[in-house]
């Protein structure tokens, strides 16, 4: 019998991130594996064995005429936690072809940076360090005084898929009420999962820390504007994390910087930020270049659970642990 | 029927922190209500009323001699976390006067602190800050290669009291494995709370996070000392938040600027830190001015707990919130 | 614009069970509504209308040559527990149409009653009740020298789908060790969930407590042989609450009777139960008459969730709360 | 130095229960042990030594007289779950002697009966097990359409106690929402446990499950009368597994057995009861001959504590496990 051909072609990820020794030997058990790293694939090479691939791990372009040549392809496992538009998802689908992401392999590195910046903005963390190396604290209440906690906090999230999913069990210990905008979801779902599904406008306004944690599709980019931004409780805490796509980002630090919220952005519209961009100089928004889901143990997840499905889809069962393709959903997010 | 006196002589509790317009109300509808604020009350106030007095919310020197004439005492309601050593705990004991304290009002600020300043280290948070502030951040996997987790995290606690037990429920989702050393506990109590008991200095190796919590004793102070220190596993997050004299304080501090660990100093052996002190300039360790308890909320739970318990006293049922003092420990407690 | 057309072929399900007066107003809102109850709709009906059909919920037959001509069909709303074989599955998956299940909705119920008769078993509950009717009664320990408890206990579960995922979280608050026994996930996956990947044999040997929640395929049936039942721990407390098909159910009553383990079964092989089955007799065995998921709160949600799920898929977006159908393992199981 | 006298008396406890091999091993460790029994130690050999014990295991008699003459006393360890009117109770917490009891070692198992209890009354457990047997059974829902289920259920609990207590962690997976009634307890500690305080009448009449878990006092005797058990919600779960002398045990029964609601009944006027109690009869009631705590679990898990806090006292630290001695409660609770 012929072995599976798995092949990987997982640029921007590279061989540290999805192909050490150990997932190497592993996958050298389950078939014979061609890899490519460094860059994408071409044409020609994906093309030549196309009609061999059982399993795809990467984000190899994968149009209908690619798919129809594709006999053998049980599974495209994209290692990032996007969905690029080069997939025909409904076709797909219609093979009995699954299309999975890594995006949940990210989120408890993210939910945890975020409830990190959560605390460092409502206790100050960052803030009262600078203030101690410039010699100028105060001790106690004296110096915290416009500190505020989560316990008992009122929260609110833009977007419940995997970060915020991944971020509820940490704030439960809290005690924190928790209302969800997200409109792909429906209120009884939400209720179920124990948050109160609310108005975007009306979550904006009512919560002491709001969470940004929203993808960005065709028909979202920017729907945090400015009027919107300047709705937010006052001195809330305001962590950016998933896309900076979704708000008017420059209205986001300029409403940080003058102390209308407390803002932090993990995310930025251009990645890397120009060397004199302006915001850079402001210093009462915090920011984070990136990393809020860039953990080491972030990628072991990714090879865990691609190890998992692949084997999970070989031996002819469903795949457990990355996240599947909503052929409609996924057509419609934008990527980079 | 005479109404019971209650004498308050909170110092250093301001009037703002336990005697808000609310506080005061609540208080005279249970008894007549005598206060002392800005200093501790002098021996002539207190002994002119010390018959009558039958709540005593404060740290007013209770000596043998003084409880023997305050033949309606029914409590002593300590306000802050600390145990005096001016009280005769045995004696009020024998007396079936309740000696209370409030120490467990703070521990869920400390705790949210310390889970905040343990994401900070490892995640490096404030670090990244500074990074970007000067234009020098990588983005991704390439600017956080060195952060860690607290997810699956290997977790020691020195010291299991209010602080520890506050901390424990934060760190649950987490999925920590969470040893704990504190002499004053079983191992069988440890390990019903859901904790591994641990030897002092297996505890510092096998730890990636360190969190010291524990009470300072007139027998432990500087147990964790600079040998110890040197114990601990490299590039651990030690977080030090209870008593700045249970470390050798000046190795604490120098092995965290010489990248032995991750360190964060929420207590100092004196506070304020003299302007002159060397380690202001420890540009690698974080420091936060005694601020981990101090929070508006803290003083709220100090106030609605003092008053539950002082309701529940006087009507004659065991206080409920409070913690009670423990005659043989709280004597041996150290205090400023 | 056409409002979509939502069939209702619901049988066994009843008027009662899913279409009260609250779920027909629902249902109005969003479409218009054909209805058929008391039988299985005829080819006739189902075939003059196949083409307008937007949302089918029952379990009419749904071979390709009909799924063909559904040129307008969203979604397959099994409101059962299981999937027939009368749908060509994989089909339906190509055309993009969900085929959902209500499977999950039955599961608290199912759950609930296991955790019942799990009690009932280790803390002899009815047997209790008997013994004091006849006047035989011991008191205390004297009456509950073999009992035993789920606190700390050792517990297999045969089966990690809907019911065994159901009963799990009920388990917890008694810190059971959970063993799983399930071939269709993998050991990674099973670990994630907080349950022991084990083998079949070692699981029955090895636990006090074995809830038999399997699903039958055809493939598994009798798979719990009379050999496999005499290797289970003696004295074990056996609860078959999934189908009678997986195990040789003469030997697990004997078996039962015999005192080798303690036994409830809540399914059996036909139902009803022949009024002469001599296992009626059988006094040491409890019995319960398929009653554990059948409770009228099963039902609300069964409406419930089908509700939001039409309404889900009629946005355009995915369904959330019924099981969505595997063309391979829904083809293999075995109904009635 | 002298080695510590422990004496152990425990009558009603017999040596099976308190005294096995590897309790005795552990014992003989921490000092020397005399002990007493099959019936209470005479006051002869109690008064020989008194002087010299150091622990005393037992519910011993302990009058002021003779705690006068107990100098070296520091623990009186009681394992059994009540308060003997035998002690002074008062004059020990002055003379810093230890008044423990072993309340908390039964309320896991008591907890557990109770859960199946509910369970089994809203779920039918027993009744149907017995239809099945006469042949009558309908299968399900025809058969459980009057069954009920504990998820998102309203549930009331009389006393909140260590049985309460450990009950409700039981509880919170099914999402009831609990209140309490308990006027020992103020409502700002029982919010922060999670339950809605409520008035007596009040918690009857709302909830569809009642769990009366009080302890029988001077002053609370026979407070379920008649006329609150008139006004429980018809056909609520009522579960009796304290003391029967809080409730009128007479009308309890007749109303269990008239469908006014559905009764459970763990604990009797008399123990055993009559042959010819008439509600022996009463086939609708459930009984249980005061099993609810007897479990070889629970006197496991009082040896372990016993050994646990013995230790901690003899090392100069306080008790961690057992319960203490409120003086002024423990005084006022009817033993019989």
């Amino acid at each position: 019998m012929t072995r599976p051909l798995i092949f990987l072609d997982p640029h921007p990820r590279t061989e540290a991130m999805v192909y050490t020794p150990a997932t190497a030997a592993a996958l050298a058990e389950m078939g014979e594996v061609v890899t490519h790293f460094g860059g994408r694939a071409d044409d020609e090479l994906v093309d030549s064995m196309i009609d061999r691939i059982t399993i795809l791990v990467g984000q190899t372009a994968m149009p209908r005429s690619r798919l129809e040549r594709a006999g053998r392809l049980k599974a495209i496992v994209n290692v990032k936690a996007n969905w690029e538009p080069n997939i025909d998802y409904t076709y797909a689908q219609a093979r009995g072809v699954h299309v999975l992401s890594a995006a949940p392999c990210m989120a408890p590195a993210v939910a945890e940076a975020c409830l990190g910046f959560a605390i460092d903005l409502g206790r100050g963390i960052t803030k009262a360090d600078r203030v101690f190396r410039r010699g100028e604290e105060a001790y106690g209440i004296a110096g915290s005084g416009t500190d505020y906690s989560l316990f008992d906090a009122a929260v609110g999230l833009i977007g419940f898929g995997n970060l915020g999913r991944a971020l509820l069990p940490l704030l439960r210990p809290f005690g924190c009420h928790v209302q969800v905008h997200d409109p792909w979801l429906s209120d009884s779902y939400l209720r179920a999962a124990g948050v109160e599904p609310t108005d975007l406008d009306e979550l904006l306004s009512n919560n002491r820390f709001l969470f940004i944690l929203a993808g960005v599709t065709s028909e979202n980019a920017g729907f945090i504007n400015r009027a919107r931004l300047m709705t937010i409780k006052p001195d809330a805490a305001v962590i950016l994390s998933s896309r900076a796509e979704v708000v008017d980002f420059e209205a986001f630090v300029e409403f940080g910087q003058a102390g209308r919220f407390r803002a932090l952005a993990d995310v930025f519209p251009e990645e890397p930020v120009a060397a004199d961009a302006p915001f850079r100089q402001f210093d009462k928004v915090l920011f984070s270049a990136h990393r809020a889901g860039a953990l080491a143990a972030s990628y072991a997840r990714i090879r865990d659970w691609m190890l998992d499905d692949i084997a999970q889809i070989l031996a002819g069962f469903p795949p457990l642990r990355l996240q599947r393709a909503e052929p409609s959903q996924a057509a419609s997010m934008r990527s980079r």
